[in-house]
């Protein structure tokens, strides 16, 4: 983990894809004094980007990050246009790998030895998109967590420290949390995570032991709560007593594996598809998407200006 | 869930068993105005209450929290003491069912018939603690999260759902979050979640795709962070676009199961539990536990502020 805070010098960035994603990276590169030169094959998605980063960019000055001068948006016709120059091109392209290797051979042909390029891919591991390249070092995966102008966790991976290096220190200083990976994996790590614990989220409604909305409760109120002050291994530390995790493990390990073994392997049927369906209708008690992206935007602010609070010295 | 925030007059609770979870339990019922009576069949135990109670009455004092005037606590010197006329025992002597069902029968032969007897048991279930009770549906598992004071998670599960709102209603009273199972199920559905993370968690360091510290800090400045505003379903419906989950099912189903089979399924090898502990050390960089425990509450107490601020009307 690296939190570079240090203030760095405006450079010009590239954003690739100007959908939900790469609206969220110009917001945030704008907001902390960067040029953003941005590009999208469809001519759709670039004509929407200069109204599509305004609310995340109100929502990062509510929260008061940020350089004192926004930078500029510039928005390319080319591909070309929108890499010159750039140090950093963060490609949100689809998760389509030959349409990804294909956008970094042109891109490889346009930019300068040292550019990197950093992909927001969450399903394609760095193996699989690193193929064909003159430059692989050049390459990482930069996988941010939704909604990423809020959200601290950049997860990184590339096989140069020093490329890796440069990235983390370009993200955290705008206020990112680096996690680097010692080798690449699909769903890196916050999405393995995800996925693991949403299988037994399932398996407790498919089982009919709670409700969706109760287990969501449990989560926001319980697990879900301490972690966001402290990991899932810092916690069994802390339940092992004076003795710690090597205390958890030598009288907990046993019942800890035998749990493991009764959780579930559910399968999402249909019937437990609509169970689900059915289940978040009820949470959501008349609420549309926009409302409660609203709202878990606004307790996110909250909750980061929390930890800004005891975060400083 | 159920929130019950109105004001509940002053009532006589009994608290079993007074180690740390106990102590906790004393505390969030004396700063709420109730008189506490407890007892443990440790004299040391007893006799540590009043001093172990002050910390956690500190923490609840800091958040602002509670009635204007505290409860009194009487410790007592028997079983019978402690349980006389109280509307609730909270019980929480080791994970032992012989023991548990032994103490129940006293609790029974002392108490009124509504008296409602509350387990915090974490590794057991209604089922195997109600077996052999005169009146079963007096007793509920009602399992709090560490630590109990701070953390608003309370899980029920009785077969009254007469007396299961009793005590929802009454813990609400005291700002917990009360989550209803539909039926009993070993780790209720918290220490379900967890354990099912922590699987895939202790995966990710066994095959050396990242390291403890790093597990630890994907999750907190990533879908810890997301999951301490909005549940893991509700997640899904939100990554699902305007479609939400029903669309996510549909589209994106498939590739999640896919996902749930790559999945670990580690064992604690000493391999694994070396590489774990020696994790711990470094991401701990020295701090000892009791010092972790205060950040952790510290941090705590932060984001709780920071939730009532926006779960204000």
């Amino acid at each position: 983990m690296s939190t570079d805070t240090q203030s760095s010098t405006s450079e010009k960035l590239a954003v690739l894809g100007c959908g939900l994603i790469g609206q969220s990276w110009a917001a945030l590169f704008l907001s902390y004094g960067h040029d953003v030169s941005a590009w999208d094959p469809d001519p759709k998605a670039r004509a929407a980007l200069a109204a599509g980063v305004q609310h995340p960019l109100a929502q990062l000055a509510e929260l008061g990050e940020g350089a004192e001068r926004a930078g500029q948006l510039t928005i390319c016709d080319t591909l070309e246009e929108a890499v010159a120059g750039a140090v950093l091109i963060q490609e949100n392209a689809s998760e389509n790998v030959p349409l990804k290797q294909k956008l970094y051979a042109s891109i490889e042909a346009l930019v300068s030895p040292d550019a990197m390029i950093a992909s927001s891919t969450s399903s394609l591991t760095w193996s699989m998109l690193s193929e064909g390249m003159i430059n692989k070092e050049r390459l990482l995966t930069a996988h941010p967590f939704n909604p990423p102008h809020l959200m601290p966790l950049v997860e990184l991976y590339g096989p140069s420290p020093a490329i890796v290096d440069r990235a983390a220190a370009l993200y955290g200083s705008m206020g990112r949390v680096c996690v680097r990976l010692r080798k690449d994996a699909v769903g890196h790590i916050a999405n393995r995570l995800s996925s693991a614990l949403w299988r037994e989220a399932v398996n407790i409604v498919a089982e009919g032991i709670a409700d969706v909305a109760e287990v969501d409760a449990a989560l926001v109120h319980g697990p879900g709560l301490r972690w966001s002050v402290i990991g899932s291994h810092m916690a069994y530390h802390l339940g092992g007593g004076a003795g710690g995790i090597g205390h958890y493990l030598a009288h907990l390990g046993p019942s800890q594996e035998r749990r493991w073994a009764t959780l579930g392997t559910p399968s999402l049927t249909p019937e437990v598809c609509a169970q689900l369906v059915a289940g978040i209708q009820e949470e959501a008690a008349g609420r549309d998407i926009p409302q409660l992206e609203a709202e878990r935007d606004s307790r996110l602010i909250a909750m980061l200006r929390a930890r800004d609070a005891f975060a400083a010295p």
